[in-house]
Protein backbone atom coordinates (compact mmCIF):
# COMPACT_ATOMS: atom_id res chain seq x y z
CA UNK A 1 0.00 0.00 0.00
CA UNK A 2 1.27 3.46 -1.09
CA UNK A 3 2.44 5.82 1.41
CA UNK A 4 -0.60 8.66 2.28
CA UNK A 5 -0.57 11.92 3.80
CA UNK A 6 -2.72 13.33 6.46
CA UNK A 7 -4.28 15.42 4.00
CA UNK A 8 -6.18 12.88 1.69
CA UNK A 9 -9.55 13.91 1.49
CA UNK A 10 -11.66 10.65 1.35
CA UNK A 11 -13.18 9.73 -1.87
CA UNK A 12 -16.89 9.11 -2.47
CA UNK A 13 -17.09 4.98 -3.44
CA UNK A 14 -19.77 3.07 -3.05
CA UNK A 15 -20.30 -1.01 -3.63
CA UNK A 16 -21.53 -2.02 -7.00
CA UNK A 17 -25.32 -2.50 -7.39
CA UNK A 18 -26.07 -6.20 -8.91
CA UNK A 19 -26.72 -6.39 -12.42
CA UNK A 20 -24.48 -3.59 -13.78
CA UNK A 21 -24.97 -3.11 -17.17
CA UNK A 22 -21.53 -3.56 -19.14
CA UNK A 23 -19.40 -0.75 -19.18
CA UNK A 24 -18.37 1.40 -22.18
CA UNK A 25 -15.68 1.35 -24.16
CA UNK A 26 -12.42 2.59 -22.40
CA UNK A 27 -9.09 1.92 -22.67
CA UNK A 28 -7.72 -0.58 -20.16
CA UNK A 29 -5.67 0.28 -16.99
CA UNK A 30 -2.00 -0.74 -18.64
CA UNK A 31 -3.28 1.78 -21.79
CA UNK A 32 -4.08 4.78 -19.55
CA UNK A 33 -1.68 7.95 -20.83
CA UNK A 34 -1.04 10.49 -18.46
CA UNK A 35 -0.62 13.38 -21.22
CA UNK A 36 -4.37 12.08 -22.42
CA UNK A 37 -5.52 12.43 -18.76
CA UNK A 38 -4.34 15.67 -18.58
CA UNK A 39 -5.32 17.17 -21.76
CA UNK A 40 -9.19 15.90 -20.90
CA UNK A 41 -8.53 17.18 -17.47
CA UNK A 42 -7.85 20.74 -19.57
CA UNK A 43 -11.29 22.11 -18.96
CA UNK A 44 -12.56 23.68 -15.97
CA UNK A 45 -16.35 22.10 -16.43
CA UNK A 46 -14.35 18.36 -16.91
CA UNK A 47 -12.07 18.48 -14.11
CA UNK A 48 -14.99 20.12 -11.88
CA UNK A 49 -17.14 16.68 -13.21
CA UNK A 50 -14.44 14.00 -11.57
CA UNK A 51 -14.07 16.35 -8.66
CA UNK A 52 -18.02 16.24 -7.94
CA UNK A 53 -17.85 12.54 -8.53
CA UNK A 54 -14.87 12.56 -6.04
CA UNK A 55 -16.17 14.65 -3.42
CA UNK A 56 -19.74 14.29 -3.64
CA UNK A 57 -21.25 11.09 -5.39
CA UNK A 58 -24.18 9.71 -3.59
CA UNK A 59 -24.66 6.78 -5.54
CA UNK A 60 -22.39 4.09 -7.34
CA UNK A 61 -22.67 6.37 -10.24
CA UNK A 62 -24.45 9.19 -11.91
CA UNK A 63 -26.41 10.66 -15.01
CA UNK A 64 -25.44 13.95 -16.10
CA UNK A 65 -28.27 15.48 -14.66
CA UNK A 66 -27.18 14.90 -11.23
CA UNK A 67 -24.22 17.36 -11.74
CA UNK A 68 -26.56 20.66 -12.11
CA UNK A 69 -24.80 22.06 -15.27
CA UNK A 70 -26.28 24.22 -17.46
CA UNK A 71 -25.36 23.49 -20.42
CA UNK A 72 -27.05 21.74 -23.93
CA UNK A 73 -26.79 17.67 -23.06
CA UNK A 74 -25.17 17.01 -26.42
CA UNK A 75 -22.37 19.64 -25.06
CA UNK A 76 -22.40 17.15 -21.93
CA UNK A 77 -22.48 14.04 -23.62
CA UNK A 78 -18.92 15.08 -25.34
CA UNK A 79 -17.35 16.03 -22.40
CA UNK A 80 -18.30 12.70 -20.37
CA UNK A 81 -17.15 10.80 -23.43
CA UNK A 82 -13.93 12.99 -23.48
CA UNK A 83 -13.24 12.01 -19.90
CA UNK A 84 -14.42 8.28 -20.64
CA UNK A 85 -12.02 7.48 -23.64
CA UNK A 86 -8.95 9.29 -21.44
CA UNK A 87 -9.93 6.53 -19.17
CA UNK A 88 -10.95 9.14 -15.82
CA UNK A 89 -14.37 7.64 -16.31
CA UNK A 90 -16.68 4.82 -16.56
CA UNK A 91 -19.93 4.98 -18.13
CA UNK A 92 -22.61 1.92 -18.45
CA UNK A 93 -25.72 2.63 -20.13
CA UNK A 94 -29.42 2.08 -18.27
CA UNK A 95 -31.66 2.00 -20.61
CA UNK A 96 -31.65 5.47 -22.28
CA UNK A 97 -29.71 6.68 -19.34
CA UNK A 98 -25.88 6.66 -18.76
CA UNK A 99 -24.34 7.17 -15.46
CA UNK A 100 -20.77 8.06 -14.88
CA UNK A 101 -18.23 7.24 -12.54
CA UNK A 102 -14.45 7.67 -11.45
CA UNK A 103 -12.07 4.70 -12.18
CA UNK A 104 -10.66 5.45 -8.42
CA UNK A 105 -8.29 2.31 -8.02
CA UNK A 106 -7.28 2.93 -11.54
CA UNK A 107 -6.38 6.17 -11.73
CA UNK A 108 -4.60 5.42 -8.13
CA UNK A 109 -2.50 2.96 -9.44
CA UNK A 110 -1.06 4.48 -12.18
CA UNK A 111 -0.85 7.99 -11.91
CA UNK A 112 -0.71 8.57 -7.52
CA UNK A 113 -1.15 11.78 -6.51
CA UNK A 114 -3.37 12.88 -9.54
CA UNK A 115 -6.90 12.13 -7.79
CA UNK A 116 -6.05 14.79 -4.84
CA UNK A 117 -5.15 17.06 -7.34
CA UNK A 118 -8.58 17.39 -9.13
CA UNK A 119 -10.00 17.21 -5.32
CA UNK A 120 -8.06 20.22 -4.19
CA UNK A 121 -8.69 22.31 -7.32
CA UNK A 122 -10.79 25.49 -6.31
CA UNK A 123 -13.78 26.32 -9.53
CA UNK A 124 -12.46 29.42 -11.11
CA UNK A 125 -14.98 32.14 -9.97
CA UNK A 126 -18.74 32.56 -11.86
CA UNK A 127 -17.87 35.18 -14.17
CA UNK B 1 6.35 21.76 5.46
CA UNK B 2 4.20 19.30 4.05
CA UNK B 3 4.30 15.62 4.26
CA UNK B 4 6.13 13.78 2.00
CA UNK B 5 5.89 10.17 0.84
CA UNK B 6 9.30 8.01 0.72
CA UNK B 7 8.86 7.43 -2.90
CA UNK B 8 9.20 11.33 -3.28
CA UNK B 9 12.15 12.01 -6.42
CA UNK B 10 14.52 14.76 -5.84
CA UNK B 11 14.12 17.56 -8.33
CA UNK B 12 17.27 19.53 -9.87
CA UNK B 13 17.26 22.77 -8.83
CA UNK B 14 20.43 24.80 -8.86
CA UNK B 15 21.19 28.11 -7.10
CA UNK B 16 20.55 31.40 -9.52
CA UNK B 17 23.75 32.94 -10.85
CA UNK B 18 24.45 36.58 -10.67
CA UNK B 19 23.02 39.07 -12.94
CA UNK B 20 20.27 37.34 -14.27
CA UNK B 21 18.18 39.01 -16.85
CA UNK B 22 14.60 39.75 -15.84
CA UNK B 23 12.01 36.82 -16.30
CA UNK B 24 10.05 36.83 -19.71
CA UNK B 25 5.90 37.59 -19.27
CA UNK B 26 4.37 34.86 -16.91
CA UNK B 27 1.88 34.26 -14.69
CA UNK B 28 1.89 34.86 -10.79
CA UNK B 29 2.33 32.08 -8.37
CA UNK B 30 -1.45 33.20 -7.36
CA UNK B 31 -2.70 33.45 -11.18
CA UNK B 32 -1.42 29.62 -11.91
CA UNK B 33 -4.81 27.72 -13.32
CA UNK B 34 -4.90 23.36 -12.75
CA UNK B 35 -6.82 23.78 -15.82
CA UNK B 36 -4.25 25.81 -17.81
CA UNK B 37 -1.54 23.79 -16.27
CA UNK B 38 -2.80 20.22 -17.37
CA UNK B 39 -3.88 21.72 -20.63
CA UNK B 40 -0.08 22.61 -21.09
CA UNK B 41 0.98 19.23 -20.06
CA UNK B 42 -1.46 17.42 -22.33
CA UNK B 43 1.34 16.78 -25.06
CA UNK B 44 4.07 14.07 -24.38
CA UNK B 45 6.93 16.46 -26.13
CA UNK B 46 5.64 19.16 -23.26
CA UNK B 47 5.84 16.70 -20.52
CA UNK B 48 8.93 15.25 -20.93
CA UNK B 49 10.53 19.13 -21.19
CA UNK B 50 9.64 19.44 -17.82
CA UNK B 51 10.42 16.26 -16.66
CA UNK B 52 13.96 16.20 -18.42
CA UNK B 53 14.03 19.12 -16.21
CA UNK B 54 13.04 18.22 -13.20
CA UNK B 55 15.11 15.31 -13.39
CA UNK B 56 18.28 15.96 -15.47
CA UNK B 57 19.16 19.62 -15.58
CA UNK B 58 22.51 20.28 -15.04
CA UNK B 59 22.24 24.27 -14.70
CA UNK B 60 19.85 26.97 -13.31
CA UNK B 61 18.35 26.93 -17.04
CA UNK B 62 18.69 25.12 -20.40
CA UNK B 63 18.11 26.26 -23.97
CA UNK B 64 15.90 24.38 -26.01
CA UNK B 65 19.00 22.99 -27.65
CA UNK B 66 20.14 21.36 -24.39
CA UNK B 67 16.80 18.94 -24.44
CA UNK B 68 17.99 17.19 -27.66
CA UNK B 69 14.41 17.05 -29.22
CA UNK B 70 14.61 16.28 -33.41
CA UNK B 71 12.07 19.31 -34.27
CA UNK B 72 12.16 22.36 -35.92
CA UNK B 73 13.75 25.51 -34.11
CA UNK B 74 9.73 27.31 -34.76
CA UNK B 75 8.12 24.38 -33.25
CA UNK B 76 10.31 24.06 -30.02
CA UNK B 77 9.52 27.96 -29.04
CA UNK B 78 5.90 27.47 -29.52
CA UNK B 79 6.19 24.72 -26.81
CA UNK B 80 8.03 26.13 -24.78
CA UNK B 81 5.91 29.02 -24.66
CA UNK B 82 3.08 27.40 -24.17
CA UNK B 83 4.50 25.96 -21.31
CA UNK B 84 5.71 29.48 -19.83
CA UNK B 85 2.59 30.86 -20.32
CA UNK B 86 0.99 27.79 -18.26
CA UNK B 87 3.10 28.94 -16.22
CA UNK B 88 5.03 25.87 -15.98
CA UNK B 89 8.72 27.03 -16.96
CA UNK B 90 10.57 30.37 -16.31
CA UNK B 91 12.35 31.57 -19.27
CA UNK B 92 14.93 34.24 -19.54
CA UNK B 93 16.63 36.33 -22.92
CA UNK B 94 20.24 36.17 -22.73
CA UNK B 95 20.85 37.89 -25.49
CA UNK B 96 20.09 35.41 -28.21
CA UNK B 97 18.95 32.40 -26.34
CA UNK B 98 16.10 31.86 -24.06
CA UNK B 99 16.72 29.62 -22.10
CA UNK B 100 14.10 27.60 -19.29
CA UNK B 101 13.83 26.45 -15.80
CA UNK B 102 10.60 24.78 -13.55
CA UNK B 103 8.94 27.08 -11.48
CA UNK B 104 9.15 24.33 -8.75
CA UNK B 105 8.62 26.43 -5.53
CA UNK B 106 5.56 27.71 -7.17
CA UNK B 107 4.27 24.50 -8.72
CA UNK B 108 4.79 22.97 -5.50
CA UNK B 109 3.36 25.76 -3.51
CA UNK B 110 -0.29 25.71 -5.79
CA UNK B 111 -0.28 21.91 -6.95
CA UNK B 112 0.61 19.44 -4.27
CA UNK B 113 2.01 16.58 -6.04
CA UNK B 114 1.92 17.97 -9.90
CA UNK B 115 5.30 17.48 -10.04
CA UNK B 116 5.87 14.18 -8.73
CA UNK B 117 3.15 12.96 -11.40
CA UNK B 118 5.25 14.87 -13.91
CA UNK B 119 8.48 12.80 -12.88
CA UNK B 120 6.70 9.83 -12.98
CA UNK B 121 5.62 9.74 -16.61
CA UNK B 122 6.81 6.99 -18.34
CA UNK B 123 7.55 8.30 -22.58
CA UNK B 124 5.70 6.68 -25.09
CA UNK B 125 7.59 3.80 -26.93
CA UNK B 126 9.01 5.54 -29.58
CA UNK B 127 7.16 4.70 -33.29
Amino acid sequence: MPPTTAARPAFRTFPAPADLPEPLPEPTRADLRLDVVLGALSDPLRIGIVRALLLEAEAFDHTCGWFGLDRPKSTLTHHFRVLREAGLLRQRQYGLERRSQVRVDDLQARFPGLLDLIAAWTPPEAP
